[in-house]
């Protein structure tokens, strides 16, 4: 059984802070990096809280990361706002473009941001949920590395290629969800083996190409995406959209570049930004209605809206003024702060 | 074994235009209708090519659809173009407000497409195609009826709700996928039914929400999405950015429109397109070979990318000078074109 250690509110920034400073990130990036594994803490979002600070701190030891560099913001004279990280950490650009990205939404209906040369390790949910939380509709995505076998073949060619999308809804948590197009997280994969056991049918290939459940011949080998040729179309959708549509690298090149370092994977992410208002003509009122009509009958039914445990999460955490993280993790964190 | 005609591949217009017209199209319409049919048939996509003449007269019959009525396009200084079909067929109305959204595109870097009020029948893929012919990528999504349930669910909720993408190849046929986000198509389910076949697993669930693999018990009950929850999540993002966000109806409420009748659905599309050229800071022809790259590497493992099957029956149709289509088939049109 994990032993399971109680985190006041006000720590987790206190402790991210320590820990990246420590790395070698400076004020600025470990700012907005703290404040993006906030979000998901208090969220229990548990793989992409604090827990990445460990790869964080490991990204900085691969050595191709600059923990200073100002992003570059581009906002010329049309719907896209480019954020240029120059590599650094994609939060600090993604934080620095956001008002620009509402701004453009809010003038032409429809915007982009296309982030460049970045290092990227967070979830896209709170990255949509700014955008929801403003109004409007966001969509994301991003590469990783070349970990997945497209349909019908036997090799990594594709990242875990995860797309993220958030609808505004008056007065209460966001429609959410934020998933990966390969079948499995990588992560997951390492808990069967840790586990040793066998991988459900469907989520892997050997280095041969052949079907596996066996997580060792699945890491050995690659990974399938969700859904068949389906979620395969949709995959390399998101390589081009988030890869070469926005001048930067595929999962492919970003598994060269890395050269087997590990900590987080270098490339570009696309956000996409959409007004209700504008698209509906005003009608955003009764338009929201409508979708929430949609909303009820899929609730009515049994079914979950994405994120609805998150959310139910967020509102326990933030009222009982703490998060639960495994000890072990907090005492590795704790050590890597120096404290 | 089904006897099969030749068709001369000029006969393919004239046959569509004469049914059209005899069904109570006017001439702009059937024309925009017989342009979309051509481009189907000619790629032996079957299922959306000639065969949907009857869904057109079907349509006309079921009494709701104006067959007349010229669209209205609102082009407002936003990266949005409206193209209000006014309860007509959807195809004209995307054909007159096609120009303004590419030019939009290249203005701004990323527009939409906003098509309301429409009746809709056709295939994404050539929708998006036109997009990719024009050096632009497109995304096309629209909703239908509630046939689907939601993951988790017990009944009919979503639509099969397509979504197609397509990006721009240099001297190639384009990247393109068009696929249902349901796990079947409606129509695979008849066919199952009439070849007195059960469906696989996982396909669908009967009236009770219980999993069937009996095609009438899953016509009386409903399909379910591709990919599981996943794909369920998808398909309701789909829902909202081609309804609610458009001022248009989800497929609930196009179900509900219908009042039973058969024929084409009644809602509305968005198709958004992206201008390489800007999003890749001018530097295209480098990032276009990027992305070649990656398929150059999905097609040496063996691996298909989407569409390849029909741009091979495009080429050998377009040379052999005719299509092939069911005898039945060809012998219902004549009898409905009244010749």
């Amino acid at each position: 059984m994990t032993t399971v250690r109680q985190l006041p509110l006000q720590e987790i920034k206190e402790l991210s802070l320590s820990v990246l400073s420590r790395a070698g990130y400076g004020q600025a990036h470990a700012q907005a990096i703290s404040d993006m594994l906030y979000t998901c803490q208090i969220d229990d979002c548990q793989s992409h809280g604090l827990f990445r600070l460990l790869m964080c701190e490991q990204t900085m030891r691969a050595g191709k990361i600059d923990g200073h560099v100002p992003p570059h913001i581009l906002n010329e004279d049309t719907a896209i706002v480019r954020a240029d990280a120059r590599g650094g950490m994609s939060l600090l650009a993604l934080e620095q473009a956001l008002p620009t990205l509402v701004e453009k939404t809010r003038r032409y209906g429809i915007a982009a941001m296309a982030i460049n040369n970045c290092f990227h390790f967070s979830a896209l949910w709170p990255e949509v949920e700014r955008l929801s939380s403003a109004g409007l509709a966001g969509l994301a995505m991003v590469p990783s590395h070349s970990w997945v076998a497209p349909a019908g073949g036997t090799r990594g060619s594709l990242g875990t290629n995860p797309i993220a999308f958030s609808w505004p809804r008056a007065g209460k948590d966001p429609f959410t969800f934020d998933f990966a197009t390969s079948g499995f997280a990588r992560g997951q994969i390492e808990l069967y083996k840790r586990a040793g056991k066998p991988l459900p049918e469907g989520v892997a290939i050997d280095k041969d190409g052949k079907p596996t459940t066996d997580p060792q011949a699945a890491l050995d080998g690659a990974m399938l995406t969700f859904g068949g040729y389906k979620g395969s179309a949709l995959s390399i959708m998101i390589e081009l959209m988030a890869g070469p549509l926005i001048d930067d690298l595929t999962s492919l090149e970003s598994m060269e570049f890395a050269e087997g370092a590990g900590g987080a994977p270098y490339h570009g992410e696309i956000i996409l930004a959409f007004d209700p208002q504008h698209f509906s003509a005003g009608r955003t009122a009764e338009n929201g209605a409508r979708a929430e009509r949609l909303f009820a009958d899929i609730i009515d039914q049994g079914a979950r809206l994405p994120s609805q445990r998150r959310f139910a999460a967020r509102a326990r955490n933030l009222q009982r003024g703490y998060v639960e993280i495994p000890q072990a993790l907090y005492d590795d964190l704790t050590a890597l702060s120096g404290a």
